[in-house]
């Protein structure tokens, strides 16, 4: 891989900056968690395992900086100082339930160390993040490994929409790393990337990322996939995803609903790529996941140009919700799972 | 109506110049049929009925301009100079069917008037220009009361996509023609407009227009369209045609046939305003439409800047086919046929 997406040093957090891409490669460091928030609000980094990796370094630089105040004494002083971080760092985005996901681990290691003074506390979360940094790159490749396994034949036309790739995890990606392993199995690869309006992930970042590496991609607007289903024959849609309810309905990137019927309309299998940390098993069902609603600049300033009257009303949700009968297979990294997804999921996560 | 899409004068072709709308409202003056035909290959004006009015004044340009020349004597000279602006004015757009009505039209005019005058063939291609024009706004009057007269209630929200307004037609519009009928029968009316993606014709132009007239609408990305209909409930979609094959299969901006699939799946009627002229009883179905292919430019520099990776792969097809099977009436300005289209636009066509 030829950039890195998020790097934890020791001392500091490094993140590529995805709102310049790919105009520019652009690396921040960061120390203060709550610039950490803001980063995951702007979406200098984004994608729901990059967003629970960089939210467990976040509060990692949270415990750093209690560690360095002398009011702070006791273990409990330092886990009620945490408690602040990780309030800040779980109001930045509500869908992507890989951020509530990873403040929970991360809260879990205060409390199995309660007791301990802060140094010890604060050395057992920045060994904690680093695993969950470790484990996201290791899921990816399973994940790959087995996506890779349901796509037949030497030859494969993958159709993707936004960004889950290498940029949208700690490295290799879920959806894209599907496609790196069909890739690294040999199969002669044609990647189609939806270009994902408002913010163009697909078109900056997963197109970019795909480039980079050498792998055949093309990209399209997102009304044309409709089109290029009738003119051309796709194996297979793979997608990432932001929260999966525990029957399967899967939040993803605004579009991914529409592509599901798309792809049904035209007997193509879709595929949800994503870890168990993405599997919300609270949510019975997709209707109570939360669903963010972001700034109307987003669409009427393409580009960062007006392309729409002054003063006119946008609606601009930023995921939307497939429901678990368009979707053929959940990869996740311990295995694919099949409808009725609710035991299928179930057992996977006491596998 | 504030504006006005085409107008001739006499000596002169005016139109408003689309591709800097909403930003600008800029009016540009045509004498040459030759920078007529560049208007519309570049999309100062687009829709396919505006299309097709703009190439009948082209004609008549093009027909002025022989008037002047000495060595045209007769009226077989006339007519043979006029070939040449046909074929020009022809090569522009290959979808749209009214373009190629038109200059049909134009031509059986000069026939009609064979071994006159050229001063006096002149003058019926000149009244022949102009009765395109009426009859235009005229059958998009009719539509539009055709058209509200399929949306029940006192209350209706509209989903529509890339422009089918007064800029798409000689004014009033075809889709927003039946919006426009809708608020002047009294009803409160809601708009959702799609974006359209690459051109943003949906953002630049229909929100512009009914903004400007006072009609309420929001704007969304093409790919909101599926959790839209998730979340409230839309009465109708209704949108343009750029051609219709004789089986009702009918063509129109990229991204209609996926919402057609959007819609059936929600059980929202998607209904089909198109004048007569937009249907090409010469073909039996929809698979047999040229579909534009435009620059890739077009996809990579949403708003004019650049936003995706430089070299990268597009495919850009502008139009997309809506089977009739997906279509719960196409609405004309002799009436509204329902399926089976075959019967159903045949009748119409003699009525």
């Amino acid at each position: 891989m030829s950039f890195r997406t998020i790097e934890w040093t020791g001392e500091k957090l490094i993140l590529i900056d995805q709102t310049k891409l790919p105009v520019e490669e652009t690396y921040v460091d960061y120390t203060d968690y709550r610039e950490v928030a803001v980063a995951i609000k702007t979406m200098v980094v984004r994608g729901a395992p990059a967003i629970g990796v960089t939210a467990a370094f976040g509060v990692v630089l949270a415990a750093k900086e209690l560690l360095a105040l002398k009011a702070v004494k006791t273990g409990g002083d330092f886990a009620a100082g945490l408690e602040v971080a990780f309030a800040t760092l779980a109001a930045t985005r509500p869908t992507a339930v890989n951020l509530f996901w990873a403040i929970k681990r991360m809260r879990g290691v205060v409390e199995a160390n309660e007791g301990l003074t802060p140094a010890k506390i604060y050395k057992a979360l920045e060994r904690q993040s680093r695993i969950v940094y470790d484990e996201d790159i290791a899921a990816n490749r399973a994940m790959g490994r087995f996506g890779a396994g349901l796509i037949a034949g030497d030859e494969c036309t993958i159709l993707t929409h936004c960004n889950a790739g290498a940029l949208a995890t700690a490295g290799y990606g879920t959806a894209l790393g599907v496609i790196r392993a069909c890739v690294e199995a040999g199969k002669k690869v044609t990647v189609f990337a939806d270009e994902t309006r408002p913010l163009l992930q697909g078109a900056r970042l997963t197109a970019w990322e795909l480039h980079t590496d050498g792998i055949d991609v093309t990209l399209i607007c997102d009304n044309m996939a409709g089109a290029l289903m009738r003119q051309r024959k796709i194996d297979a849609v793979v997608v990432g995803a932001d929260r999966i309810a525990a029957n399967g309905d899967a939040a993803n990137k605004i579009g991914t609903y529409p592509l599901s019927l798309v792809a049904r309309e035209h007997g193509v299998p879709f595929y949800v790529a994503a870890p168990l940390s993405t599997i919300d098993f609270e949510l019975s069902d997709g209707s109570a996941i939360p669903i963010e609603e972001r700034d109307a600049v987003e669409v009427t300033h393409p580009g960062g140009v007006a392309g729409a009257p002054e003063g006119i009303k946008v609606w601009n949700p930023a995921f939307d919700v497939t429901p678990a009968g368009n979707i053929a297979a959940i990869i996740t990294e311990r295995g694919v799972a099949r409808a009725p997804y609710g035991a299928a999921l179930a057992a996977l996560r006491v596998k």
